[in-house]
């Protein structure tokens, strides 16, 4: 329990590997493509935090730490600001409260979310560009992306929330990225945000999982601002003895001895929620608005259908009788006869009692059998149309792979977009909101984007 | 990566027992002795914090975050003030600086200092009393007592340090006591605590350990302050699957079904560091003490001399040949030749360069002899003095047994402060401060300990 000295010297390692990347990467290396998935990401992270702006959990954190309109940070879907660390708890938290945030595989987690508030709040405090803020994200979304790869599955197996844990190293490269620290600053950024990281998963169900990325974003902001004034930390805190893999990743993968980064940028394999249901019935959904596309049926033509999923629908996404809009966000029999309809299913205001309670939809899932086969990939799903004229359509979809046309992703996330922003900045700002985010790469303030709201 | 709702529902356990007892625990129970443990380790918490409040990771800390003289929360030694959340994790930091507070053996850890600094910030919120601040200080050190029995001895060895750990419930736990939150809102604000804890063993040597501290006190404020807003998490955040005992500590030890309280208040075991040097190093400088006392020698008096102690000393504080002030702190010859001449061993400013490379203790120390011996208590030490005119004489210290007079503490915990808050303060407010401290479970309000020391 005692202090020999107040500097970290452990051998360079994967911490430093990792610094050295963040303190030196430049927007050659960065290449242009990760700059078009940035906006793609901070559009759809700012729509899903504006959406939940009123929810009970973010009134809490806005009525505990927001304060007046002269603190330098702002929040968004309020006229209150806060404070650095104050603004990337409450918008953190915001941007994981509905829980249809982005994804990243090789994270395990929800990459954006506990980056974006971070370098957010930090480049409003250092009135930073666009591009500045768009190179900290694709900068946190490729530390989480590299972190997670090495802590493997057995560190979400053993109980962590992965944005929370991971994220917070994310937070903490973007905010070093935007202040240009040295490479020994950044390590020990990345230290500090190792040692702070926390977020267990038994809190799924509770408010504690939206505050996990809302407190990840505030630490790794914290751990970026203390090692730009000279703070220390273990220089090899990820992979040393009793350091952050191994006290929390029983079956860590190997550390890389150099980065490859011949896959491109993490950034550009985000996955996008385009639903507002359980992630898990995704593919579903997709499936069945191909077989829309493809050969123009809608629910009135079905006779019957069959889906056929893996075993983790199992308990999660498999309530063939929903009673409450909630519920309905589990319920993939019902989901299915929702988008063969083509109901909104981005629009949270779909998700009411009165959906599951709708007898043309009751009706419909009765006449939809779920088939849960074990093993396979958790998130492709293949969907089986009988019709009544006698066609019999199969459309499959797997909504784990990125999307390749980036045009068409824009699109669809300005839709979502629409249809969870409108209801509460209305169309003209919503218009002026995709502008801004559409423009970032070329705003010399970050501030255009709270203009284009106000 | 769901939420189904956002209310914990799991079954009642260790966590909500906890809870039942924070929510209802009341004087007549916690016992009077309790009362005068919990000023004695105020007054030692607030010592090391001023003693360290020019420390450089002090000054980066209130730079970043301590704010103007209207803000709610008092800096110990500073003018500057701050919010509740920085100004717990000010003052957390700076009483973990120097490694020079006390320790809980059932905790594995530091009690006071993660939670007094979250329970003064709260204290002085509400403008509670000072018994309402020792009582909360009392039901800290309890539930660090009990949860880190519970983790025992695995969590420390995987990696964690327990004082950031567990000390963020200890926070929590008083700052939910401070504001009265009933039983159900004490369990929200434990598993907030819970899932926010962290603290990296390998941060050990860096100015990350102590900030560690600082914010357990700051999370686990923060865990109370939206508990008390209807924040949910885990009702079984402490005991369930996927919770904090199972995902880091591998061989936690049983829960226990109620609270045994026949032992007397955790706090009454605390245990107080009165030398600036490693803990180890304590039973050795206590025993030479004893010898002084007992049989009128000094360090002229010394032929030679021989310290016996466990292996737990190898590598720590086996030291023969310092050639700095701070290595003089882990090299116990040198410290053994110091004691036996009667220096303040409790002054920072012996741990000079100047009193490594003294020639009366270079000599001196030449002619002690470290002996290790496997097994054994950790924090016992035997020594035997052979003097100059032919005498043998043994002491034995244990430094890890809790005192039995109550006075007698208070009075080396005076001796103690005045050694390291004089230089800070001068000896008038000095003066002051043990009054106030001395006075305050009489005390209307916390605020009288800072009007001591203006």
């Amino acid at each position: 329990m005692e202090n020999r000295n107040q500097g970290g010297s452990e051998a360079a390692g994967f911490t430093q590997l990792l610094a050295q990347w963040i303190s030196t990467v430049d927007d050659e290396a960065i290449g242009p493509d990760a700059f078009i998935w940035a906006r793609h990401a901070m559009l759809d992270w700012i729509s899903v935090s504006l959406a939940a702006a009123n929810e009970p959990l973010v009134e809490m954190l806005a009525a505990e730490y927001a304060g007046s309109r002269d603190l330098p940070c702002s929040l968004l879907g309020r006229t209150a600001r806060a404070n650095p660390l104050e603004a990337a708890l409450i918008n953190g938290s915001a941007g994981h409260a509905l829980d249809f945030d982005d994804v990243a595989s090789s994270m395990y987690g929800h990459p954006t979310v506990p980056v974006a508030p971070a370098a957010l709040a930090q480049a409003q405090v250092q009135n930073a560009s666009g591009r500045a803020l768009l190179r900290a994200l694709i900068v946190g979304h490729e530390i989480e992306s590299r972190v997670g790869e090495v802590l493997g599955a057995s560190h979400y197996q053993q109980g962590f929330h992965v944005t929370g844990t991971v994220g917070t190293l994310g937070a903490a490269a973007a905010c070093a990225a935007l202040r240009q620290l040295d490479a020994t600053a950044t390590s020990h950024a990345l230290g500090l945000a190792a040692t702070q990281a926390a977020g267990l998963k038994c809190m799924f169900g509770t408010m504690a999982k939206p505050l996990h990325a809302g407190k990840a974003a505030m630490n790794g902001l914290m751990a970026a601002q203390l090692a730009a004034r000279g703070f220390t930390a273990q220089a090899g805190a990820i992979e040393c003895e009793q350091g952050f893999a191994l006290t929390q990743a029983p079956a860590p993968n190997a550390f890389p001895a150099f980065l490859d980064t011949g896959r491109g940028m993490a950034i550009e394999r985000t996955l996008f929620k385009y639903h507002a249901s359980c992630y898990l019935t995704h593919s579903t959904i997709e499936a069945i608005g191909q077989a829309r596309r493809n050969h123009g049926v809608g629910l009135d033509d079905m006779e019957s259908a069959t889906i056929v999923v893996t075993g983790h629908h199992r308990g999660v996404c498999d309530n063939p009788n929903p009673q409450t809009g909630l519920a309905v966000k589990f319920a993939v029999q019902h989901l299915a006869a929702l988008a063969l309809d083509g109901a909104a299913t981005s629009s949270l205001a779909l998700f009411a009692d009165s959906t599951a309670l709708d007898p043309r939809y009751v009706r419909a899932r009765q006449r939809i059998a779920l088939v849960v086969e074990p093993g396979g990939d958790r998130n492709a799903a293949t969907v089986t149309i009988r019709t009544r004229d006698g066609r019999e359509l199969r459309e499959q979809a797997n909504v784990a792979i990125p999307a390749t046309d980036l045009g068409a992703q824009w699109e669809r996330l300005v839709a979502k977009s629409r249809a969870i922003v409108t209801p509460v900045i209305g169309p003209v700002r919503f218009g002026k909101l995709v502008a801004a985010v559409q423009a970032l790469d070329r705003s010399p303030s970050v501030n255009s984007l709270f203009e284009a709201m106000q």
